[in-house]
């Protein structure tokens, strides 16, 4: 409700704003408002047929269909893995036999990291097998594993607080969860605390709302001058039970085993797609999704999902003879898990080109229902933005949020560039985010219509406008 | 709404019946249903003693706290385990401990199943570690597995079609999950149907309303003339991948290896505590729940929840100082899992006692927020239980459905005891049902209070009245 009235009240503060004069200028032409609004009403006949093809004609349930035969066909594409390599391949070749334009590879070198065989036990106060999943850039253990006794904390001011009782010991986190952006920092910080209060390693509770004994990994980070650890997360099932062990004074034995391996960074590429723009080719609107995921699962919803509307965005837009004054790039990132590898790489080679990119796009929380666009930009993009998303009132989904940023697309957002991700129901995200049930079986066909024709109108509209999205 | 229109007019209907007349004889009295209803009603400050109590006193989230005792030092508690025997023993000092009158245990002969160490592995189309959990009485495979090609099929019906192509295969039901009770056959008749069709193994989809890659056991039946061939649960996730790999004409290719292996059965006990009754000692209302679960999670919810709300009841009504006119016994069954097997001893031995039965109670479904009863009985015994639960108003816990059957308390049904389930929201039930994820995580204490103060009051109210309740 708050942002129906904000969206409601956001077209009257704009109109006042700016009536009747130029709000930008872009070396091209000094409009009104009102006649940049026109422009986009006059859109109104493209997103429907969009809308048609995508949901209800003949490309509906495409996106969902190949997604499925490419993640049923390769499996999981971690970083670095004969897999991604081989999805990167496959894709190359569908973008060709899609027929879009200057389909290409774009070399980089990507972090090569592998789990190994890795286990753990609970040998105190009685044997229970439990359920591990290393975390990406993590040591290994010795052969014989780590056993040692367990530490519970909550938190990491518990950690400090209990700082003496930690030599020696594997640290278990049992930290609530409270939302992925606060919580994740023990996935990603955990093994680092521990080991400065001197742990041997760290077990972390899954950083996921909702578990049916699912581990959930993800990337973790050490620091120069601490000890690195070997580090996991853990169910929250486990953590809980031996956080309620611990409050009852019981000691806990843990043998962690890890066959965790980093290799020397491997070749890989970002893959590039194109409609190329009439106008003026050399201006471009970005799409893009990752190609890599972690290594279980399927990668389907993080971020197979994301990729595949932003490929079908392209195919829909070819299927009904469109071509935009700018160009619409596709870009299916490498590395995105390492922490947007690829992307860096990309933004390291085009950033020279900066002043022609008017909006990047990145679909990286999944493709469930979507109900508008997270944005970050000026005001006056935004208004812009508000009124492009009203052509998907047939959708009802025209909801225009702030923060647009993604992994992949934060370097260009940072340097100015306007940046859209979409706005989907994340009600289920964080259940299988990470884990071995980020498979086929999340997605729906039918939302990845919804998103793909949402995705499809914004890339297709704001790359045939008359001018670039107003910056800064 | 359907029930609370039914309820309505079952008072309705019930008032004309038996306007003035007696209802029922059972050698006591003869009295009118008004009188009946003066009687139950007049336990009203009896029931918000009991509500108080566990809802909102000293006794609130007890159950929970001495259920995750047990589970967190025993773990789970499989038929014919060292496990079971341990909670046994723990449970026959409990109820000691808590000073219940007649703690005993009472032998039989339960099955004795292990599942040994077990894996698959889907070797083509590519190589995926698959997650399987062994059916409970399954033969394993030879040492060296069962290394073959796929048939998936959805249904029995589709089997029979393609029984031609089923021989020398591994069968693979991707059956669509329905309802519990419709969907389990191909849990528990798989295996005979693959092998009648010249199958060498079956893997079953998970009998699960949602998954996060889990997969969930459970108990199967061999037929006698019939191949037996080894069969386990695959995940939801995996059956799904696979027919679609089947419906795009894919060859897939499965290595099976199960140590599973049945053993000489064992000696157990079903664990029986009581409240004397005052007055008809002999006569006996049966509050029930099971103390084995399966071999994995923590058989937290199934069936710990069911058992230790049970004995809660029977410490509720201790703490209080409260003795019922007829003795109100707990049992906690062994083997229940096995079908029902503690429980057909205890009846097979007792039922010569048959007509000093009242009520036998189970709670075998979940203590989730309970919503009241489901009850087998006489039309006459159903609108005494409606008179009771109305003392339940106070926790808005008041219905009284039909089926009031669960495993252990079928016996006495069957030969016409009236019979009690608890009613509770069943959502996420079969999340966690026979999976690893069935742990005190999935336990609410708030809702365990609920659930026990209802079984606390229905039981004591029952053993309490005057009369026993009337059969058919």
């Amino acid at each position: 409700m708050k942002f129906l009235i904000f969206a409601f009240f956001g077209g009257v503060h704009l109109l006042s704003l700016c009536s009747g004069k130029a709000i930008y200028k872009n070396g091209i032409s000094k409009r009104t408002f009102e006649e940049i609004k026109e422009e986009i009403a006059s859109y109104g006949d493209v997103a429907k047929a969009i809308i048609n093809l995508a949901v209800y004609g003949k490309a509906q349930n495409r996106s969902y269909e190949r997604l499925a035969l490419l993640v049923d066909t390769v499996g999981p594409r971690l970083s670095g893995s004969k897999n991604l390599e081989k999805a990167i391949q496959i894709m190359y070749q569908n973008l060709q036999q899609d027929e879009l334009e200057n389909v290409h590879l774009e070399p980089g070198r990507i972090p090569h990291w592998e789990r190994g065989e890795e286990s753990a036990v609970m040998l105190e106060p009685r044997i229970h097998k439990i359920a591990i999943l290393g975390l990406g850039s993590s040591i290994g253990t010795p052969p014989e594993g780590i056993t040692a006794e367990v530490l519970v904390v909550t938190s990491f001011d518990e950690l400090q607080r209990r700082a003496s009782e930690a030599r020696g010991k594997i640290v278990v986190y049992n930290q609530p969860y409270i939302n992925y952006s606060r919580t994740v920092q023990y996935r990603t910080q955990g093994a680092v605390e521990a080991a400065k209060v001197g742990a041997l390693a760290s077990l972390i509770r899954s950083v996921a709302s909702f578990s049916i004994y699912s581990p959930h990994t993800g990337i973790q980070e050490y620091q120069d001058g601490v000890p690195r650890i070997p580090t996991a997360c853990i169910t929250v099932e486990d953590a809980e039970m031996m956080s309620r062990m611990a409050s009852r004074g019981i000691r806990i034995v843990i043998q962690l085993k890890m066959g965790a391996k980093t290799y020397p960074d491997t070749d890989s590429f970002n893959t590039v797609a194109e409609i190329t723009g009439s106008k003026y080719p050399e201006q471009v609107v970005l799409v893009s999704g990752h190609l890599d995921s972690w290594d279980v699962g399927q990668g389907a919803m993080d971020d197979g999902g994301g990729a595949f509307i932003s490929w079908e965005a392209l195919s829909l837009i070819k299927d009904l003879g469109l071509r935009p004054k700018r160009t619409l790039r596709l870009v299916l990132w490498t590395a995105e898990e390492q922490g947007g590898v690829g992307a860096f790489q990309y933004y390291q080679l085009h950033k020279v080109n900066i002043s022609n990119y008017s909006l990047v796009m990145e679909s990286d929380t999944g493709t469930f229902l979507p109900t508008g666009l997270q944005f970050t930009g000026s005001e006056k993009a935004r208004a812009v933005m508000e009124e492009v998303m009203s052509l998907l009132q047939p959708l009802n989904v025209t909801q225009v949020l702030s923060h647009g940023e993604g992994t992949d697309i934060n370097f260009w957002i940072k340097a100015g560039v306007p940046g859209a991700s979409l706005l989907d129901d994340l009600y289920k995200y964080f259940f299988f985010h990470h884990s071995h049930g980020d498979t086929m079986t999340v997605m729906d066909p039918k939302q990845m219509n919804v998103a793909a024709a949402v995705w499809a109108v914004v890339s297709y509209v704001v790359a045939d406008m008359e001018e670039m999205l107003p910056r800064s």
